[in-house]
């Protein structure tokens, strides 16, 4: 090649980056900015919180959010909109009453919800004494004749030093979990777990349990972090103290539920999908605002940012909100399963399920490759505060997907309330700021863009 | 020297520094750990926002405020705790009404609250026509014929696109604090200024405005942003709709009240100052938790953290508690006046003023060798979320002690909820996040460390 001809093609070429990179600069400052001046997202999220509290997979509010959902998407111009219909659990949560007493006589009530999947108490109700453990460790080193005919009390806080308040909870989780499981093996009676909240409050912060191990099946209740202190000092004085736990869930026969999905056509490669979602049910305590109403709502407004922007993707994108992540996970095996059965092309997935606060940036489990082109767009997304891109896992929906996609992510947000409404009633819409909410979409919708112009090649 | 000698001193140095940033980083992680597991600054503020709301200085709610913090500085172990006498205006707000009438028969009420420092209305209120503008630019290349006799309505929303919150903050502030001084000059009888608010909402925002260019005082009043959408429409519809504005708010002489300060000696310099502070006044209308209670707080935990943790100061420490921010700057003024007067050596102030949302790093005004050195440290609280350290302004108070200090700085915080609480009733004790506050206050104490131990030079 001459030089001139050569020096001309640098010069073409580096022209031609530059304009790109302007381009998508400002494509991303057109999301952002569309984003952060739009109500609709933060309305139709006070709508969700309004019509569908407690919208566990399996109970009727569950099929108000379908229709809720449906009727939003349809109004919006994507391709498709449907339901992806799944079996669910019809696990039905009912009246919970707890109190303690010292003497049998005077009754001090307790703040309590009954955890997810548990069996109803007996006829009556259960009165026992308490064992306090730490850990399931704590639990199965101890003499179970101590344990036998009692109610074992997990009573351990969140770590508070931790800066990543998901670190506490993991550590926690298992005792909520599979407690009652373990516990029920050594002749407990029932278990009283203390809510996994950073915060003192009136709020019980229910969950799953399951009975894993064994067919011997015993209630298992949260406690508000303000009476698991109170009945700690109780206990402390009166170790003899007895506690009262009385529910009436139970549960049904399966019905059928659905993802609901909406579909956007690729331009370029129909074939090949893009997966954005977050899970549309709730626990039945909660409004679910933040997890995860707010979560379907990012991913709806990716679309939408796009419908708004003009934006149309090569790659078939699917806005799904997933079903009963809460209890089983349903919804996201259902999609991973249809995905693998109908042999399709997918590219990325993206999630968003840890609350809706101020977005800090993306959780990426990709290979390598994917992973670097992936990080080579953080410094475009650094203004707008995405300054965290790291491996991790994505999202147990979006999650069911890996072997069979190139690439899966979560965008990650500051975790410092997170935990203060997680699976209580104080998951209400008024905790929710319409300027994170929309900064976190922005970041995923801009992500998704990237992914969808330049491929993971 | 000879090379096993050189060797040695070198291998002695770098353990030495290691040992050095060992014990650092053991020194933040006990800072942190402890902030972050305790309630006792989270209780202190609950219990301010109780006794103290509405605390604009020369109020009562002050007076209440200041013993209040008094007696918690008094129940510490600092070396002294006093008051610094400051006179301060005693501006009053009264009631305030308005509605907007399309036909001066039915009423439509209307959300206001009078800003601070302004005169009250005439006997009877004000009825008047309404000429939106939406800048002191627009308004004053206007016909002054179109205003004259009228209420001008500055109707301009914060600027949504920008990430950074303060900065639409500031482009609309001038509106607010100067808007009736203008426009008093062109004939307007009244001003009415949309809420400075990122969210739609009924809470006024007020804040303070001025008399700065003619002795014509005409009222000003903040309207909530879901009352300025109204309002709007209405006048769309009936651009003769007249607007009622009465406000019965009052100014009396001059009171003495001042800033609280708590001191601990430095222990190697005690003649050298470090000033840590928030302002402890707020506005009428609000509980003032984001502004500046939170502020205030998390500069007293600076002295308590080094209390708990067992660090003595080389340098004198004061935690000030400044008065009068919001209206005339009376307790920063002073606090620098005294400092000059008699000739303190003041090393570093830093000042916490932009709510106790998730810190993010702080804002340094210091020359280049300080603020390196300053931000030589930023690697070890980065793992705490403190990431963007830059130059720029303190804040208001601290601010007055430019050109007799070494180094000034300011926390930052993610800014996306703040001005949804900022001047407004909605500033309450509920929309603070103990994790976050004492997150801020660990890095606080954690910079301070740094600067106490290592100097400036």
């Amino acid at each position: 090649m001459k030089k001139g001809l050569f020096l001309l093609v640098i010069i073409l070429a580096s022209a031609f980056c530059t304009t790109a990179q302007d381009a998508d600069s400002l494509m991303i400052k057109s999301v952002f900015d569309n984003a952060l001046k739009s109500e609709v997202s933060y309305k139709n999220l006070e709508g969700l919180c309004n019509v569908a509290p407690g919208r566990l997979a399996g109970l009727p509010a569950m099929d108000n959010a379908m229709q809720y959902m449906l009727q939003i998407m349809k109004s919006m111009p994507f391709d498709s909109v449907y339901i992806q219909p799944c079996m669910v659990r019809q696990w039905l949560p009912g009246q919970d009453t707890a109190w303690y007493t010292l003497n049998d006589k005077e009754k001090f009530p307790l703040t309590v919800d009954i955890l997810g999947g548990s069996v109803q108490t007996p006829e009556g109700g259960i009165t026992a004494q308490v064992v306090i453990f730490n850990s399931m460790d704590e639990m199965k080193k101890a003499d179970p004749s101590t344990i036998n005919g009692k109610i074992v009390y997990f009573n351990r806080p969140m770590n508070q030093t931790y800066v990543n308040t998901f670190r506490a909870y993991g550590e926690n989780s298992s005792m909520r979990v599979l407690g009652a499981d373990e516990a029920s093996k050594l002749g407990a009676v029932a278990v009283l777990v203390r809510s996994i909240n950073t915060a003192i409050d009136d709020f019980p912060h229910t969950g799953i349990m399951r009975y894993k191990t064994t067919d011997i099946k015993i209630p298992g209740f949260a406690i508000s972090t303000k009476d698991a202190l109170e009945l700690d000092s109780a206990l402390m004085k009166y170790p003899q103290a007895k506690v009262f736990l009385s529910s009436s869930c139970k549960e049904l026969p399966e019905v059928e539920q659905g993802n609901v999905i909406g579909e956007i056509r690729g331009i370029s490669h129909p074939e090949r999908i893009i997966t954005v979602g977050g899970h549309l049910d709730s626990w039945y305590n909660s409004a679910g605002a933040h997890d995860d109403g707010g979560g379907c709502m990012q991913s709806l407004e990716v679309a939408r940012l796009f419908f708004e922007t003009g934006y149309k993707p090569h790659n078939t994108l699917r806005v799904v909100m997933f079903i009963d992540e809460e209890m089983d996970q349903r919804g996201g095996k259902k999609y991973a399963e249809e995905a693998l059965a109908k042999s399709e092309k997918h590219l990325f997935a993206l999630e968003s399920d840890r609350g809706v606060a101020l977005p800090t940036g993306f959780s990426i489990d990709a290979p390598e490759a994917a992973y670097n082109k992936i990080t080579s767009w953080k410094k475009l997304l650094e203004p707008y505060g995405f300054y965290l891109w790291y491996k991790g896992g994505s999202g147990v929906d979006v999650g069911f997907l890996k072997g069979s996609v190139t690439a899966l992510a979560g965008i990650v947000c500051d975790s410092q309330r997170y935990f203060e409404y997680h699976h209580s009633a104080k998951d209400t819409f008024d905790k929710i700021v319409r300027r994170e909410m929309q900064l976190g979409a922005a970041g995923m919708a801009s992500l998704i863009y990237f992914i969808d112009k330049y491929g993971l090649e």
